[in-house]
């Protein structure tokens, strides 16, 4: 069968190919995808349904077409199913992948909201950060060589070999939003504390170092871009989508970039709706490291986590990360390529400009930081909100 | 052709079938190797001479065999063929690779020396220092991110995953020396001495962090095991061989473990003899960190090495890796399975055991020195030379 993208015939066609509906059922089908990277089919008969996602061999990020390996949609089935191994309840059942066609069938999640959207409507979502603190917790551990056998994680580490996907984030998460490229986008009023950031040589020497630690530290597999669009939740339920950045990487990038996120949603947010957007960011932090150190104390395959001392160590190494990563994904965010509704979505010109202005002084501290806990975000976050803007 | 190991019959045979020969010529042909984890034939006729190492499926090196991937055999030629691009001057040309075989057919050696036995009959190779600073710096640029742009440097990484070779680096070199393992070899006189090693919690908490790098910081294409024993040498010529171990992983790896071996050579010499390893100790540094530089100004494919303030920072990095990877090969060299000839050759068994004390005093100030520069090899060999025996 050689890949040809889905029309809703063929998808439903192959809905029933692989038994999931018979063949006399009555289906319905509508392409839901944003159509930029994957068609995404959703698949209804009765209560029954599933959600069949095909990869595009092209992105359309860039204005025209930016051409993309479609194995990714075979690193993200891989990935989906590696997760569920330990958090089975915090992602999609994956039913079926074909990688030729580069189609995965999984579980129909449109009960759920992406929680990116719940979060601008202002839902609250009481257990996303524990479930997050988990999902971070287990699936970094287990894939590491603290919770997997050195050799059994240099072969899982050569399957996930993504160069397509990890050139987007070098590119547009590291790289162009720290100099003057033309895929960076921004308002025009932005000029000035834009290029504040392009003209301080300490900070895009961190963001060298981070893109750095992205490119070499095979650390665990990441889920890789884990932002609150990657994320359906109910006030009860979370699950994890969209792995198809999955590689392996340094254990602090995920959480960098989800607490970005909720940063983000939180600098969009009047004064007395934040504190949630507070506590998820400092939950996230507490459930990952205790559940992190359970793991270490009880499922590790790796002789030296009885070392005494090294543990607190490897936690400070993984919350640096964090910080750091976290402060390159809300500058990104705010002048490359890829926004952010929360911040986008802000109706008045002027309350935008200063939440972006906030982000970028927010962003650019977090960067910065060294030797920080996690009141850091709160605390920056007051401390850019308050400053005054500087002349370049 | 299915897999069996070569005779000196059948070597020839293929000698001849690949064409180095003709079907008529007169050669002999002699199996050169030790016989633990390869086969080596070397087979002449008239001038000329070639090489065929075949990988044998086990390594004799714990008492019995200990079952290693014959895939090892064509990460070597790749590993070869890969420095080739770079440093063809300074590694064996590769004739001939037979992936099922685990065969590489390669130039003939036999007029040059290995250097771990030519320094240890007092033999000088003014260029050996000049040489594997180039190697290191070539090689090791060229394979990371620096020097090959990260999509390529990814797949390139992919295709040297190497578990069996490593699993061997990362209990041999990093664990088991550091604690009470059955793979653990030393004289019951120096029961003392290691029992202070592994009572040392400062000291195995860096062996866990030197571990972790090697596990997880994929930076570039290392030889894997490059010490003296790896280098064939002339007073004019150098020839680094066997990357079998080779991978990616720290760029400061391969340069700690042959500035660790040019110590542990000095430590078996007698004082007014030791002069020329501190000049290749210190040279090899000064010619890795001068030549990277040029490469980081010239040969650059990675943006930010334009970045001002980021080249001292990476240098400071591999160096400080290179001294910390030194102090655990001369540990593991010192007490572990597999031993040098430097040290265990020495005569006088007095001498011997004070030579290996002198040796686990300056392992441990390595791998526990921090902020250092290159005299650090200098003066901690001075330092731990003329300290007292301390009690446990």
């Amino acid at each position: 069968m050689a890949y040809q993208p889905l029309t809703e015939e063929t998808a439903i066609a192959l809905a029933k190919e692989i038994g999931y509906f018979s063949q006399e059922a009555a289906v319905t089908c509508s392409e839901i995808g944003d159509g930029n990277l994957n068609l995404v089919f959703h698949i209804r008969s009765g209560e029954k349904g599933i959600i069949i996602k095909q990869a595009l061999p092209y992105a359309k990020v860039v204005g025209e077409s930016w051409p993309l390996s479609l194995r990714r949609a075979t690193i993200e089935s891989n990935a989906l199913t590696t997760f569920a191994k330990y958090v089975p309840e915090l992602v999609p059942e994956v039913y079926y992948h074909n990688e030729e066609l580069a189609v995965t069938v999984m579980e129909d999640l449109s009960h759920m909201t992406i929680s990116r959207k719940g979060l601008i409507e202002g839902e609250d979502y009481p257990l996303l950060s524990q479930h997050i603190g988990t999902f971070s917790a287990k699936t970094l551990f287990y894939t590491s060589d603290f919770g997997l056998e050195a050799q059994e994680k240099r072969k899982l580490d050569g399957t996930f070999v993504n160069p397509d996907l990890c050139k987007i984030t070098e590119d547009l998460v590291f790289t162009d939003p720290f100099g003057n490229y033309e895929t960076n986008s921004y308002e025009p009023e932005l000029q000035e504390a834009v290029e504040e950031l392009w003209s301080d040589e300490a900070l895009k020497l961190r963001a060298a170092q981070f893109k750095y630690k992205f490119l070499t530290r095979k650390e665990a597999l990441m889920h890789g871009d884990l932002h609150t669009g990657s994320i359906f939740a109910t006030p009860t339920e979370t699950k994890v989508i969209d792995p198809e950045f999955a590689t392996f990487g340094p254990i602090g990038f995920d959480l960098g970039h989800f607490l970005a996120n909720l940063a983000m949603n939180a600098i969009a947010r009047p004064a007395d709706k934040r504190e949630i957007l507070f506590y998820h960011i400092e939950n996230t932090w507490k459930v990952f490291a205790e559940t992190f150190t359970t793991l270490w104390e009880t499922a590790e395959t790796e002789a030296y986590t009885k070392q005494t001392g090294w543990l607190p160590l490897v936690l400070e190494d993984i919350f640096a990360d964090i910080v750091g990563f976290a402060g390159c994904e809300i500058i990104r965010r705010t002048i490359g390529l890829a926004h952010v509704a929360d911040l986008d979505g802000i109706a008045d010109t002027e309350a935008k400009l200063a939440a972006k202005r906030h982000a970028l002084r927010l962003g650019r501290a977090l960067l910065l930081a060294r030797g920080a806990d996690i009141s850091i975000f709160r605390k920056e976050f007051a401390a850019t909100q308050e400053r005054k803007e500087v002349q370049a």
